[in-house]
């Protein structure tokens, strides 16, 4: 197996960042700059057209960090940051702006590309995650966390119905097409955020991919306002989602 | 106008509990033992069949006190707690065991009664809010919340509709039916709460009734789990709601 390779160092207002690899894969890993020794772990999925330290990302990860004392990491998907693209990559990518130019709905193509981008991310995810548990900060048997919105969502909740070492996951934003069928397979707790208005994914198609998780608890946030304007308040809850199942008293480390 | 009458007072916990009438209307303020002179206030209206002093009621008042420093009244509904009932108040509950009894749908007994309440139970609630205004601990200019599920939304829409004064509100777990129309001119703050598995109320019916509102900001909980089963960290986020909207910074606080 490979090993987590740190290249680089910094810490502010308490959390340290270490980029990292896992053989090809680049990632990011914030954790307390002081605690205790060991600690629960939330990866992070980031949206499609971003990458890992994409300010969505570091922001939930100072507040998961901050707060509850967590470890959080963040790998970029096949395609996106540090790492190359592939002919299909820009051809799909391609396909995308002109849906966008025609003025065509973006749902087709998005739901496409990101299956197929989660088949190449699910076994790099197992892998990073692996490497992560070998970290003695980590380790083997800590509660895992999954939190990942839009293509963090498409890549997330295969990953989820593939690997038992995440027990909660906050999902969101996405169609159910290629999701709803694996959805079925998940039980962990889950929170999905949905936009009510939202101008991409049709209102009905955001509550069926919610219908569609076999989860015992399970919650709906859904909010007023476009695709994009999902509230920062929902970042807040997902902390406190993860600080219920994963074991950490927000109130009284806030 | 009718003022405030206490009638008792307790203290437990940080909360002071006093018991008061305003005119006919028995009703209890819970305040902070100890705080700044003047706090916002929060409306409580509680659910068919229940009074004043439920445990949900005082467990919610408990938390917004202590947590916001809020003051926190509730009253009893016509025909509820320490009210008679009238001759039509006893023929619609018992339509409504009848109903029950006979496996009956009970949503036509519920929505015509509650609509009927409601119209008791608005006067009464804006002349209860003159005269808590009226208390120097509260005043006239301080903002004003609302908080009722089930019953207490029924009477809670058509009263924040009517009265400005009430400027962000967490509704939840009722029928469109009566309601749906009077939503539509609420433009304030809403944090709604359904129940996905709901026996009573069909998804689509809470849906319709969310959606409803006109509130620029408007955000749906829905839980996994039957219409009794709202899980209690909704009583959390309603006061982390009140607490954006009201002004209390929860995390300095808690």
């Amino acid at each position: 197996m490979n090993y987590v390779q740190f290249t680089a160092e910094t810490t502010s207002n308490g959390v340290v960042e270490r980029d990292f690899t896992v053989g090809e894969i680049p990632g990011v890993l914030w954790s307390p700059a002081s605690g205790p020794d060991r600690a629960p772990l939330v990866l992070m999925g980031h949206g499609g057209g971003t990458h890992k330290k994409w300010p969505a990302m570091t922001g939930r990860a100072h507040l998961l960090v901050t707060r509850c004392g967590f470890h959080v990491a963040c790998i970029d998907a096949p395609g996106h940051g540090d790492r190359p693209r592939t002919a299909h990559d820009e051809q799909e990518i391609a396909a995308l702006f002109e849906a966008r130019e025609a003025g065509e709905p973006e749902g087709p193509v998005v739901v496409r590309y990101n299956a197929h981008l989660a088949e190449r991310a699910v076994p790099e995810w197992q892998a990073t995650l692996d490497a992560l548990q070998e970290l003695p900060e980590i380790g083997a048997d800590g509660p895992v966390g999954y939190f990942g919105l839009n293509m963090g969502t498409a890549i997330g909740v295969p990953l989820a119905a593939a690997d038992s070492r995440i027990t909660a996951a906050v999902f969101g934003l996405h169609w159910p097409d290629a999701l709803a069928e694996t959805a079925k397979q998940i039980t962990i707790p889950v929170e999905f955020d949905m936009q009510w208005d939202d101008e991409h994914i049709p209102r009905e198609s955001a509550l069926a991919l919610f219908d569609a998780f076999a989860s015992h608890e399970k919650t709906l946030h859904a909010n007023a306002g476009r695709h994009k304007q999902t509230p920062r308040f929902e970042a807040d809850s997902a902390v406190r989602f993860f600080a219920r199942h994963l074991g950490c008293d927000v109130t009284s480390t806030a």
